[in-house]
């Protein structure tokens, strides 16, 4: 947060930074999305919808289910949401009461753990590295289980993962979620990098599950990060105190962001050349980072970003997180964000930014540290 | 909640539904806003922004202040959130700890009862009415705190108020604030209805202290419901932790929203126009309503809602409001969801639809009860 506040305030003053530290891509919506929320502005009014979503949209959702997938899914357990934000939010405070413990990753998405905190939740950060390719196993959750000498009540991955691009293959999944199914024990999948899968196969919870809580979000990849819309998707039994709790805590998700969201479900093609730009930064990155003594530690399987050892150059990523900013104007997020423990060896570059400005910024990188 | 789901569904069906249900204006944003909305479609890509809000927004918040109240206020104690939903939400979380006892008004605005108890604090419901104009006051207070036998952590008003319209003087707020400050309890005054005030003085809480956790909105005077943006004014020692608690909870507002609420405060003249709607309305219910045997339980002071006391032709307002509906397609809230405990007497009319529904309805209901 910090890297990032200094960043808008170099750039506010004019400097040319290049941010690598958001993971927000550089691209704007579908342009189906854009025209659809034009002409919404010139015809209607925008009101409240309907807790979970427009009728509408959460056909949509589903039925892409079924296009990507192959997944049959009920529109119903379709709940809209604004931005995964609230789907973690909505999700933490129908499935825990306060106390009890959840299982994430460590490196993980950092809002997980101050979201959980926040309500009061404990949080067991299970340490993934390359021996389960940075993935969860019921094998470590019962070891961090048995260590804390008390039961689990709720397991949270994300696959593709951020920081580390590790992706769960089905199998993984499926092991994860019979665990918790047969133990009582919630099991949330976090599949906002999905379309943004480089190797192996992109399996949904859904498809080996019904009890599974998914969360995904239009930000990603279809590019609207600041139209805040998501969804979740619910077993059967939560879609009504969910659908309670969302109309207290949210009323609904923006409208005209559900209306682009639709229509931007009509532009993958778009979304596709979006892709394939991602694809050759990672592949830009893949070839430079590591002759820069910045080897990756993780695989880059999926999402944008790159995990980076960075411990050839500093035993303190957020002060070389820092001095990169100040030196050389490119913001990249220090480890510590994402690691609390073990994060002052990494830092996460995020590469969803124009191609051009990657070169810049690597050849900035370069410059600068092997000179 | 079970009234709107219905309402909808008889809509969705052609039948022509006039809903008094929903605390929602019939117009649109300002035009202003609409083109500024339309114009950052067409020339930029939309983004999150800072956690708190663009920083002209929070400039253009802050000096609305001035000019609307002549309260100096620094921009950086204005939030930007994701309607106020989001500033109760992030309030509670900040201030409060499980456990501890918030009190509310009954009857009041259902989200607070819901998102408290969401968050495992205890509701303390003081009634109001006609011997303090349905307003808090610390006498109030006190005898609540003896009853529940603890102490009390927080006092949330809302002021004009949902649903009884009742609005708290300068005077009445200074001495609650006053009241909180000298305990060390927390006081956060919701003023969502703030330029809808139809008789005595609109002060903020602004106006008397700098401790309050002010709460507003764009959804209302501004008849930005949809857009879900609202703000909140804090003490100089909370905006870091609300500004953290922000960033993982919602990370930003909807952009789109932000740039339109900005040009919003530019359109005053024309919602003014729209206020003056609401003031016809207002005087039709209040000549007609009385003579149909539903006589006004509060005094309409400010808002858009008549709270109605329908005790002279029903002993179950829900039954009622199900009746009036499926009858003569005519939805109001049963009291109900403003007041467990005595709600069966009353219901809530929105009047913040157009004049010709407002007629439109009054006849059927006419027709309906009055054959």
């Amino acid at each position: 947060m910090d890297v990032l506040a200094e960043a808008t305030r170099l750039k506010a003053e004019g400097k040319p930074v290049i941010s690598m530290a958001v993971g927000q891509p550089a691209h704007p919506a579908p342009t189906a999305a854009r025209s659809a929320a034009s002409r919404a502005l010139e015809t209607g009014k925008l009101g409240y919808t309907d807790a979970l979503g427009t009728k509408s949209l959460r056909q949509a959702i589903a039925e892409r289910y079924s296009s990507e997938y192959g997944v049959d899914l009920d529109p119903r357990r379709v709940a809209v949401t604004t931005g995964s934000s609230a789907g973690f939010n909505l999700a933490f405070l129908q499935l825990f009461n306060p106390g009890d413990l959840v299982v994430i990753t460590r490196p993980g998405y950092p809002a997980y753990r101050n979201i959980l905190s926040a309500l009061g939740l404990q949080v067991i950060e299970i340490a993934v590295g390359e021996e389960t390719g940075h993935t969860l196993t019921p094998a470590a959750i019962e070891a961090a289980e048995r260590e804390a000498g008390a039961r689990i009540s709720g397991v949270l991955i994300a696959s593709p993962a951020n920081p580390t691009g590790a992706v769960h293959s089905r199998q993984a999944i499926a092991e994860l979620d019979a665990w918790c199914a047969a133990r009582g024990v919630a099991f949330i999948s976090d599949e906002i990098y999905h379309g943004l899968t480089w190797t192996g196969e992109e399996a949904t919870a859904l498809s080996v599950s019904d009890n599974a809580v998914v969360i995904n979000s239009f930000s990603k990849y279809f590019c609207m990060t600041g139209w805040r819309i998501g969804w979740m998707v619910l077993p059967d039994d939560l879609v009504r105190p969910v659908e309670c709790l969302a109309q207290s805590l949210y009323i609904s998700a923006p409208e005209l962001s559900q209306i682009a969201a639709e229509a931007a479900l009509e532009g993958t093609a778009e979304m596709e050349r979006v892709r394939e730009g991602y694809r050759q930064n990672r592949s830009l990155l893949a070839e430079r980072l590591p002759a820069l003594g910045l080897p990756f530690a993780a695989p880059m399987d999926g999402a944008f970003y790159a995990w980076v050892d960075v411990s050839r150059h500093t035993n303190d990523s957020m002060a070389f997180a820092r001095q990169m900013l100040s030196n050389i104007h490119v913001a990249a997020t220090p480890g510590r964000d994402f690691d609390p423990v073990d994060g002052a060896r990494f830092m996460r570059f995020s590469y969803a930014g124009s191609h051009d400005d990657m070169k810049i910024a690597l050849d900035r990188i370069e410059a600068w540290i092997a000179p």
